[in-house]
Order: C-alpha cells, then structure tokens, then sequence
C-alpha cells in the first residue's frame, strides 16, 4: 500500500511529469505557462492556454502510444458536444441551475461545432470505457463555462462532474457517442458520398447501354454484353451497399444514455434516458431513442460489429468494382484497353507519359483497410466482459475510420475516375471479338447437335451467321 | 498445340487414371466395376455403381484436394435437386419432352431430398464457378432420370446438357443454389436455433430478476444489477442477432437463374427467370425471386458477404455470452462462483471432479471460426473479376460452415448448458459485497460534498446506510 | 444440487440418449449392438463393435456440432498414436508394467498407422482442451491393448487412465499432439509440395528465359522484361515461403508434455518431459525437444499462431502467382492471351470448348480459406486465460486445414497447371508491342531533354530505333 | 480525347483548385502566399512557404482522402531521406556533379532527421505505388539543394527527377523505403520495447517466486503453481515473440533499389543496386543488402505480410497477458483479487476511488488493431498484379502503425502497469484454497482407489494432510 501511494506520488509529481512532458510535444509548443488543476488524485500542471482539466492531463501521461495522429476522432468529440449540450438541457428540467446549464450548453456547442478541437489532445488507446476522454470533455466544457460566466479556467465554478457530467457515467456517455458519430457520419457523409457514386455509375450505365462487348467469365472471352449491362452491376452494387448500411441504422439510432455505470440507470432520475434521446434527436433531426436494453448497450457493441459488417460488404463491392475498372483500362497496347482512364497526374517518374489507375489504387487500398479493421472492430467487440465492453475507443475509431476512408475515397473515385471514356478503336474491336467468339463458342456448342445439320447443308454457312449476331445474344430470346 | 493435346491425352487417360484412383478413395471401396463415360474430352471409366459421369469423374482426378471431408456441402447439393427439379418444371413449359421432364423431376427430388448424396463426390475446391458441382447434379440427375424411364446409365437418353441442364449455365445455376442454400439453412436451421436459444436465456432473464448481485465493469466491482437484468443483456442480444440476420434475407432470396453465361440470358426465354424463381419459392416456401440485376448476381457475391457479415456479429455476440457465463461460473473456490455450470461429463483426465464450462468452449471456438470463415468470404468476394466471381465454391462453403456451427453449437450449449444454476451461498455473498461495495463506492462519491455533512452528524451512521440499499440501487430513482 | 443431479441422470438416460442416437448417424450404420462402459459418470451404452468407451460415447452426446465432417482432424488421431506409444515405453522405465506397456504400444502403433480411425468419431467442437480426443485415444487404446492381451473391450484389464494417461494430463498431451501433427504435416506434406512447386516455376523461369515481353505496373505497359525474370519472380516467393515455414519449425518442435494438468509436471517424475520427447524424436525422425516452459506450452499457443503466419504469407504469395498466371492466360482473343493453359476438363456447360483457369481458381479459393482460418486460429490464440488456452482442438484444426489445402492445391497446381505454354503468336506480339511501348516511354521520356535533338535532326528516325531495342531493356546498362 | 484534355485542364486549373484548397487546410493555415511550379501537366499554384512542387501539389488536390491523420507516416519520410541521401551519394560515383550531390545529400539528411516533416503532406491513400511520396521527397530535397546551392525554390536548377531520383523509379524507391523504415523501427522501437517489458516480467516472475497460488484451467480452480511460474509463461511469450520479429529481418533487410521500374533495373548501371545497398547499410548500421531478386521485391511484399504476422503473434500474446491481468487484478472484493493493479488516475467519473486496469485495456485495444491491420496488409499483399503490387502505401502504413502501437503500448504497459503489488491478504488466501482443492481434487481423483484405504484406516487423517502439501505441488516429483 505504501508502495502504491508511492508510485501514485511520483506518477502526479514532477519527475516523471517532466519526462512525459518532453514526449507529449502537441499541446506544448505554444503553451506559455502553465496553470494548477486538482482531480481526486491531487494538483497537476496544465498548459494555461488549454481548456482541459487534470484528468485529461493525467491521461496524456500515462497513455503515451501513438502520438498525435491517433487523437480520439473529431466526430467523437463533436458528438460530446451536442451530447454534453443536450444533457445540460434535460438536467435544468431535473433541477440543474439554469444558468450554469446554459453557459455549458453554450460551450457544449462550440465543443460541437468543432472550435475547441485543440483542447481535446487524448489518443484512442486509453481506458477503454473511453473514462477519460469523457472526462476531456466535461473538464474542456466546465472551464470554457466557467469563462462564459466571468470565471477563471480551474476554479470549478462549474464543475466538471458535478455539472457538466450530472447524471452520467462515462459507461453511457461514451456509447451514446459513439452512437450519435456513427450514425451522424453515415447520414451526412458516407451515405451522400454513395449515391454520388451511384448516380455517376448510374450514367455510364446509360451512356454505355449500346456498346456491345466481349463478356469474360474467369477471365476468359465467353458471350456478348453491353458495358452499360456490365456498368448495372456495378451500379446495383453500389445501390444495395446504401441499402445494407441502412439496414443497420435502426439499432446506431438507439442511445446507452441513462444507463450510467452498469445500465440499471442508477443516479438518473425516470424519464431521463427517454428525454435525452430526445434532446439529441432533435439536436441532430436523426431518429435517436433509447436503448431498449441499457444493459447490452453498455456491455456489447453488436450494433458497430454490424455496421461495420454493412462497410466490409461495401469494401467488397467497391474491390471488385475497382478491379474491374484498372483492367478493363488496362493497356494501352497490352492490356484489355476497353477504357481511357483519366490522366490526372504524371504516371511514373521513370516512365512519364504512363497513365495510372491512381484512383482505382487509393480506393482499393482503403477497401483492404475497412476490412481489417472490419477483424479489428469484431475482435474487439466480441471480447466484452460482464457489464462493459472496454474496447469502446478502438471500436468508434476503426469504424468512423472506415466510415470517412470509404466515404473520401468513394468521392475521389467519382470526381477524379468518372470521366472514363471508351476506347475510340476498341468498341469496334470488342465487338468484332465479341462476334468471333461468340460464334466460336456458339459453334462448339453445337457440335454435338448442329454439325450433322451444317454438313447435311440443312443451314448454309450464311444462314448459320446470320443466327448469330452479338447484338441479338445479349438478352433471352422471345 | 501438340503438347496440349498430348497432356489432354494423357490426363485423361489410364496412367494418370490409376494414380488418380489410388487417392481417392471415397467411391473406390464399395465399386465393383466400371463403365465408360464420355464427354467433349472423350471416353473415362466411372465406377459402375455411381451415377456421375464423364465430366464429375475427370473433376475428382483433377482436384485432388482436401479430400473427403471437403466435399461440397450437403445443403448444396440438395439445393440443385430443387433447382433441376423446378428447371424440368419449366422447360416443360417451354417445350422440354414431358416424359423427360417428369422423370428429371423426379430424379431431381431425390437429390432433394439426400438420397442420392453418395454420387456427389465432389470437392470445393474446384473450378471456381462450380461448373462441375453443376455437372455432376446434371449427370447424376440424367442417369437416374434415364433409369427410371428404363434406360441404362450412360447412355444418354436423358442429356445432362441438353436436358438436364436446358436454359442454364453453371454460372447462373451455381450462385442459385448457392442462394437457395444459404436461405433455407438460415430459416430451418440458424434461426430455430437462435429463438430456442433466445427463449431460454429469456427464460433465466426472469428466473433471475430477484437476485441482486455486484456489477462488474473494466472486470472491476461496480454498482449492483440483478443477474435477471444482466441476462437481459444476452437475451437483447441473440433477439437482435436473429433480426440481423433477418435483415440480409430479402437479397439471398433473389435468384440469378437465368442470367445463364453472363448476365443477359442468353439461350433462355423471356420469362424464363421469372417463373424458375416462383418454382423455386414454391418448392421451397421461401420468398424468392428472380435477381433484379443479374450481372451483379453472378459477377459479385455481396449478399453472401453481407449475410457472413451478420454470423460474424452473432458471433461475437455469442463469444461475449458464453465468456460472460464460463467467468461467472468460475470457481468453485478461487473464482467468482456466481453459477454453478451443469456437469455433463468428467473434467480432466488428471483431475476426476472438476466441472468445466465445456460447452461455452466449444461454443466460443465455434465464434472464432465464425469469425474467421467472414474474413475468407470477405477474401473471396472482393476477388470476383468482370462477369463472374470465381470463389463460389469457397464461398458458399464458408457461410454453410457457419450457419451450420453457430446453429448447432448454439443448440448444445441451450440444451446442455442452460440448466447452470446460481450458486446456493453466492447471492447473499453477492448481495452483501454489492452492499459493501456501492456503500464505499457512494461513500467516495460523497467524498467531496457529504462527508463534511456526516462528520458534523448531519447524518447518523444508520441513516447513511439506510440510504444506501442495493436493492434500491439497481434502477433510476422517482 | 438436486436439480444438477437429475440433470446428470437424464443426460445419461435413456431419453435424451435415444434422441442423441437418432441424431449421430457416424456409428450408428453399422453397429450390431452395444455393450455397457462405465465412468465417473456412471454406466453408459457404447456401440459393440467400437473400440471407444464412455467418455467419448458421452461427447458424441453432449457435442452435436457439424456433423462427421467435423471430425477432429487425421493428424491428430495418428499423433495421438504416436505419443500413446512413446508414453507406454518411457512409462516402463517408471515402473509402468511390461506386459501392459508393451500391449499399449501395440495398440497405440496402429492409432499411429491410422488403422483405427473409425474409432475416433468426436468432432473439433468439444471441450477446449480436447480433453475428449485424449480421453477417446485412452479408451481406444485401451480397449485395444486388452484384446491384445485377450481380454475383453470395456473390462478395463488395461485401463484408459491409469495405464494409458499415465502422468498426463488433457492439459498436456492435446498441446503435445497439436505440435506433433502440425510438425508432421509441415515436414511430410506442405514443404514435400512447395518445394515440388518451387522447381517447377524454376524450371519455367529457365525455360522462358530468352522471352521478351512487355512488363507491366499498375496494370499498364511499362518497360519490357523476360517471361523468365517474371517467373523468377515467383520461384522466389515460394522459396522464401518455405524458408518462412521452416522458420517457425523450432517453436513447434517443443512439446508440452510433462507439464500435466497447469504447467508444473504434478503428477510425473523428474525426467519425464525430457524423457518422452526424446522418444517422440525418435519415433518421427523429428527434433523434438521438451518445452522450455510449460506453462507457456500449455496456456498459449504462440507457436501455432506464428506458423499460420507463415501459412498466411504463403498464400497471399500463391494468391498473387496464381492471378497473375490467369490474368497472362486469359484470352483468347479478348485477354493478355500470354500463356495457354491447360485443358484439364470442359469448361463450361453453356460454352464448351472454352478453357478456363480452373487450377488457379482452385488454388485462390484454398488461400482465401487460409487467410480466413489464420484469423480464425489467432482469435482462438488470444483468447486463452490463465493457465490453459481452451481454444485447442479450432487451433489445431484450423492449421492443420490449412497446411493441408495449400499442400494438396500446390499439388494440384504444380500437376495441372505447370504444362501451360507460351502463345506461340504471343511473343511476337508481346515483342512488338514490348518495342513499341518501351519507344514510346522512352520517347515520352525524352521529351525534355532529346525532341528538340531529334527535331533538330541530331538522330535519325532510324538511330533513334537502333538504340531501342528492348532486348537491351531488360537490365541495367554496363 | 478532347475530353479527357478538357478534364486535364479542369483539374489543374482554378475552379477545382479553390475546392481543393477549401478542403485542404494542413497547408493552408500558414501560407502567405503561391509560387508557380510545373512539370509535365503544366503550371499549378503552391504554397509559397512550402519546398514541395508541381506533383506533390496535384496528389493534394486528388486525393482529399481522410485527412491529415491520415499523412504517410514519419517513418517512410524519414527513410526517403535516408535513402535520397544513399542515392546521391552512389550516383555522384556514376557521374551526378558533386556540388549537386553534396547539396542533395544536406537536404536529405534533414529529411532524415525530421527537419521538413511538415513539408511532406501527403496521405497514404494516392497511387498505389507511393510515386507521389516519392515525387514529394524528390520535389522538397531538389528545392531545398537548390537554396542550399543559393538558387530559388522551382527554378529546377537541382532537378527532382534528373537529379535527385537519378536512376531510381518510384516503383523501387518506395519498397526500399518501405523496408528502411520497417527495419529501422522494429529495431530501434519495437524490440528495445518489448525487450524492456520482458526485463520487466522477468523480475516479476523472481519476486513472485515463492509465492504459492491456484491454478485455474478452463477458467476453473487446479492444481497449484506459483505465481512466479505463471509470470515465467508471460516472460517466454514475450521472448519468443522478440525471436519471432527477429525471424522475419533477413527478409526486411533486402532492398529493392536498383530494380527500377519493373525490376530489371533499366536505366541503372551495373553495381548500382549493391552500392546503393551498402551505403544504406552503412547511414543506418543495419545489414541491409540488395535484394536477391528484384521482381518479387517490387510485385510482392511477402516481407511485409510475414513481419506482420510476426506483429499478430506478438498481439496475441500480449492480448492474453493483459487479459490475465486484468481478471487477476479483479475485485477487489468480488473478484479473483491476487494482484493489485496500480492506481494511475481516477478511476470513474460516476465511481470515483475505483482502479481500472486502464493499462491492460489500452494495450488489448492496440493488440486488436494489430490484428485488424494484418488482415488490412495480407488483403493488399494478395492483391498485387504482374511487375508490381500497388498496395504500397496501405502496406507500410498499417505495418509501421502496428510497430509503433505495439511498441508504445508495451512501454506505456510496462511502465505504468509494471509496479503491480500481490495482494497482501490473498496469498494466504490462495494459499488455502489452493490447498483445499487440491485436497478435494486429490481426494476426488482418489475415490475409486483410495478411498477404501482412508476407510480402513490405511491412513490417518492426519498422515493423508502431510502428503498433500500445495507447496510440493508445483513441480514432478523426485
């Protein structure tokens, strides 16, 4: 006991603040001096021009991995804000001061809208109930309170759990969080950023539908299609990508708030749960509710493995798009050559002139990257325990990861890779291919039936080509 | 040119045969002879008492791989005894000679229904669009269907092309059956299983609704629930589990039959797809339909992705609940004994007495295959190239093994392991650690603002702990 | 108490029974009738003419997972074999009776030889420590070792545990005979076909070593090459595939055994450990050795987890040949048409004649699949707790899977694929358009510095060619 | 084609520029104002304050894909640096002018150092062959010998492609780097990390030598062990997994430069690729040598998919330490309670004075990702086609990300976690129950034979007591 009050000291104290003070550089390079905050631990020294109170302080500490790129994704933050602000507001309801609850709603709001970002330093790998970014938060908003009410940053004027924090727990919090992100970032960025896609895949469909091709079954010539036919697949992919993510909206709408430590929703008053899945509803014009079982919205996060299921089908789907779109591309002698990428940038540093599929590249490289982190995610929810799943953080962070690469990439993808033209020569050619093979084949087909007929001059050779014509063989016969 | 008919020569002929022969075993023990076979390649030996013919024979010699235990999937094979059954049906309708009609039909519902399992030697690891899975059904069902009309086997007079198989291509039949498979499995199997599981754990939900017990967050001792409250958990999750894998339904049960090579339909009639897709709802009482798009129904396998997707959220879904269970029933002495796990066979070979949680571990194996067949899935449907995806076999075995684990794996562990108990002494252990614990936790909660209230004896000592009642702390207040 | 109790009595009753009997058809086929075994458990109906006793008749009940498909793997029941036998002689130097050790070898020689494998029915989904697949090798051999000695199946003369299991533990021997089988299979099966693989692509590196083709990156022409070097290229992968297989064999080499029950050898006598893998060595020719910490041996299996690394690696190199070579192959007129594969069978039911690249597609599905089971197995490694991994009998299978599909599918590959041949119009054409290509880069290249030079009739047309020749493309320059 | 020239112009021209521009803000912020820069696209717009040119510009505006979090990692900066250095240095032997090499030699190495991090801003989603990271370096080191050499940024008087990429193509550069940079953070971060954890555990397993414990199997109560042996598992895990990365180095340390473009090495001269590697060798004190076949070092990364699985190891390994931690440091009062976790921060915000085991947590969150990134890596590895795989960026990206969570997490652990106290009333504790169920085990285990004897009086009570001491239990005997 001695011995961990000891290491409790020295873990506050200066000596080992000063190392870690030299390895966390993100907050340091402009601070000018430093202020005194307190938690139950004890004082510690924050930068002055930081928000952030001692707990978040004590955190950069101690969970030094990483470094500044793996910060606790923005869309994280910003939904503490309007979760923050939307508590604020529910609790003047149960009694909070009024004052106070709105000056915190008031930095809750600047907390959403993204303007106190800098303030919120913390990495993903910390506690894994995401405690101390939840912390991060009712410190960041307490103080930038306090300010708004004439008060000085660290005199807990408002205070960040009796206030800020009030009938909360960092156990529904940071669910309800990741929840309000997820969803949020669905709606207004992966699922734009899809039917952008669509709509473009959509119009080459159209523009295509009267280029007949070479159909290729595994990878070798087989019968005619159109590229607009072969473009509707890839259009349909897309289409039931939107659908399967939508699919899973129903379970992100429901929010852990209320449930506080272990879901029974001890230290909230009835009614509670109910009104902020309200107030955040109505924050974010998206359907939130509660969580039918705050038990299981604390304990597992099923509803993140799901939706990342929904990004993992859709990695797949924009794999096996981009694929396609590289090789039909492929050439410009040796290669398939049925389309003209776009030339974008110079190709090659040895070889300038080269037209690369650069944007086929990105977005397959992103889809490699949502899938592992589809395996990351599933590890991580499948290993809850008890009445918490504490691996909170790297589930928000690995799904709204691939949320934003697939959204961007999908974007590029269709800005940069949508101009795509036919080659010039090649429909021709595809098409003369088309006919060859598909009487080739069509031929062979026959043998076992036809070739008597064709030898007893039952069809002239002519009469046998004009039954095969690429243009009638892509669809069934009336 | 030479060389490629000399290896077609000798792979197809006796020396490479008797090799061939001596590995694979499986239709070997019980053959007495053999009969020639043929097909475009020419004549092969087949065991007498199979119905497979050339074309099966040559597959078996060619992919040596895995060998019995990796054949093609039963739930397959019976899905193309529908599926040749409904195509009779509606060729029939097309023109197909009535009498041959009837008799595939009634070939076809053998294979239906298992009879005729041991002529389907084939592994999955084959040609990559189960062309020869296809085949196999096709000639299995022409020699049976032309015995039954007084025919011998290999002759013939029923056609595995021309019959059998009319109006469809291993491309459209294989990703059908694929689809019928999954579909019927998931309905007959998955989800009886998972409701089965689902009441029971609803069940103990109830059962255990009085007993108050600690709450365990980070592992650690939290504030108290009951363990009815903390079952609720479990039970909410296998509840959404069965409508996640509900929700990935309506796009298994769209058929690609008749898409046939490509995707256009090609060789079929107008309606053709239409009507196979009633047949087969018909038969099979399922919903099915005919794909919207069917070059995506045969270039990608985003459905299958899709409904793994969802058996990896059960999955982990499941591995959390049985992790849950084994650590609650650990003990009996030095663990936290709050269950008592039933004894269904001896322990440990070295330590006679022991009870394990032997179910939960077979159970949570069975998550982490799970979990790993999606990732191989996902591997194999984001691969897919231009007009077809090549890992169909592959990837209807991955989703089959898992609907097939987690539905029997969550059947043993509801019947063998949901009559576990709670420990006799436990509950009162429990309820009065929860006391202690939630006193102390409460106390240290107060620390900052009652303590001063208790020290000046605002509060006795009795009144404090009258407040503090486990009971009363498993809910929001009034 | 009293309900556990009457839960023993029902499961091993004659209800419950009668249900199970229906459902596991493994042993039921041909069994005349059965005979009464007994365990701690009590008395209990086991099929006459089966070697097993009541224990594994016990799991057959209780562990309805997956069917006979499920099986636990041939390896294993051999390895099992082979430490039974190695146990009963290191056990005689303790002591253990030379009349029943010797029968035990006996028996256990023909476990070893795989003569009784219809005797070990259980499935991989069991108890995690596979204490079931011990228990059933126990029995076997047992039963088996007093027929030798004349006595009768179920007599217990020889006796499961105290004979057979003699200072083993489940705990011990189920690790021991995952590294046996997983060692085994590496040295017998993967490395025999890699390295058969590995001088195949050798000798076509030589073969087209004077070919001059048109390289390409990013999918497009780039810089010529030889046919040869792209094939070195591939030799080299699976040369250093095998070096990574190797690389992982002196952790597999260590055996638990001896460790018994946790790790600290309760229960055997000094010596022992060292003893029994020296006999193991000796019995399989392999450098066995006796873990170095047992604890680890037994609670962790890193080793298992690394060499599905390396499992892992090979196939992402056996993915990336294989796609390459059907990518070169596809054709013929609309494809790179590099390469003419082999015709092994008819490829397709709608287009005969047509000859697909079933060979890679068999090949890529098989290293899917290891992908997937390599995630499968390090979920199941890193689950462990304590002093026992209970995820055995998946991560044994799952590797073991693996190493059986890549060996069989290189097997298959390197047999009916390695014939494929050079287009014979090809190369001209790769040639020329190798030429042309490299002339444009070049050109393109030059634009800066040399068009005004040429424009500037510095070089003729004629002189620039003679300066680009690509056959002097395809290295660096002296 | 007047299309795609529309496009071109589009893209470089202002409209699009401004978008960009909004959306780009790393650059931005500091910017005082444009210069012009061009290459083979023509002129663009940038930064002033910025060394980077025309390409690096262009890849900004074309992939705004994830944001600044998403920036190529430091590391492979780093190693550009190194590696342009190299380069300078080996072609001023083949002729680069001196004043030139040595200017771009100072520029490199402060990249090498870090000096002009911020100078590179582009993210891992672009081409899938890293050329533009390669053109970034290029672009920053030419710019910035230029000033050394008092010339002005974009004048091109030391030129980005002729000069500073001087025999070097993308598609060899930026494997070398990527191999550099894993290199060089395995060693100097990754091992001396794990190593200091291993230090770590191996003084606990010391201290904790004597103190006599309870083993658990299947979670539940067996046979003692001391819990200095349960650490001495943890240790060899650890050390086995330094061996592990260790393993996979030979195959790091081989450097693709000098392959060029498709890995024949046009355009370098002769040696060139093994000075090249020697002097990289030489700047790092690593053995790095020139790869032994160029083709598999440009179209596989092999090296990275088995590194990474050596990563999955490691993960799997300390997944389960810190899980075995975490529930050996549950309670305090309702858990297994034998360890005392440091107490680093407060606890919950809504349970203050509780200690979470924050560390295990941020440490199991990392090990996930790890696991996450592996399949992210062998997904891309697969993937690669013909002279190139272009998953580059991906690849090095999710294995530095890897290295470096691992790392830091094990220091962070080791650190923070690593003064754990054995609970001072438990041992006894332990010490009791351990005695009492090896007791009950003993007795148990002893029912059928001794039982009788105890009976009969064989032994007393007392006689039975000495013969099972825990402390004799912990190993084989004599």
């Amino acid at each position: 006991m001695a011995m961990v009050q000891a290491y409790r000291r020295i873990s506050g104290g200066s000596v080992i603040y000063a190392d870690s003070f030299r390895l966390t550089t993100c907050w340091r390079q402009f601070s000018t001096g430093f202020r005194e905050e307190r938690d139950t631990f004890g004082p510690i020294q924050v930068p002055s021009d930081k928000l952030w109170g001692a707990q978040t302080q004590r955190s950069l500490q101690n969970f030094e991995i990483g470094g500044d790129r793996e910060r606790m994704p923005e869309p994280i933050i910003r939904s503490f804000g309007i979760l923050k602000k939307c508590a604020a507001k529910v609790n003047m309801e149960y009694g909070l001061d009024p004052s106070i609850g709105k000056a915190i709603m008031e930095a809750a709001q600047e907390v959403a809208e993204g303007k106190l970002n800098d303030h919120f330093p913390l990495v993903v790998w910390q506690t894994g109930s995401g405690t101390q970014s939840n912390m991060n938060a009712n410190e960041v908003i307490a103080n930038r309170a306090a300010e708004i009410l004439g008060h000085k940053r660290g005199d807990k004027f408002v205070h960040p759990n009796d206030h800020v924090n009030r009938s909360q727990s960092s156990n529904d919090t940071f669910p309800t969080v990741m929840h309000i992100a997820a969803a949020t970032e669905i709606n207004s960025r992966l699922i734009p950023k899809l039917k952008q896609l669509h709509t473009s895949l959509q119009a080459k469909t159209n523009e295509f539908s009267d280029i007949v091709k070479i159909g290729r079954t595994h990878t070798q010539d087989a019968t005619p299609l159109t590229l607009g036919q072969e473009f509707s697949g890839y259009t349909t992919q897309v289409k039931y990508g939107i659908d399967r993510v939508l699919c899973t909206l129903p379970r992100l709408y429901q929010l852990a708030q209320g449930g506080t430590a272990v879901g029974t929703g001890l230290n909230t008053k009835k009614g509670f749960d109910v009104k902020i899945a309200a107030a955040v509803a109505d924050e974010t014009r998206l359907p939130f509710v509660t969580a039918e079982n705050k038990f299981e919205a604390l304990a597992a996060h099923d509803a993140f493995v799901e939706a990342s299921g929904a990004l993992n089908t859709i990695a797949a789907s924009l794999m096996k798009i981009a694929n396609d779109i590289r090789f039909l591309g492929s050439g410009p002698r040796c290669g398939l050559g049925e389309l003209i990428l776009p030339e974008n940038e110079p190709g090659s540093s040895i070889m300038p002139g080269k037209v690369n599929p650069t944007q086929c590249e990105a977005l397959t490289m992103v889809c490699a990257q949502a899938i592992g982190n589809h395996v990351a995610l599933t590890v991580g929810g499948s290993n809850g325990h008890f009445e918490l799943n504490v691996f909170k953080p790297m589930i928000a962070s690995s799904l709204l990861h691939s949320i934003r690469l697939l959204a961007d990439a999908s974007a590029s993808f269709e800005k940069n890779c949508s101009l795509m033209l036919v080659t010039s020569l090649n429909p021709k050619i595809g098409y003369d291919n088309a006919a060859a093979v598909a009487k080739t084949a069509h031929k062979q087909g026959c043998t076992l039936k036809v070739e008597a007929a064709l030898q007893l001059k039952v069809l002239t050779s002519e009469e046998f080509d004009q039954l095969v014509v690429p243009e009638k063989m892509i669809g069934p016969t009336d």
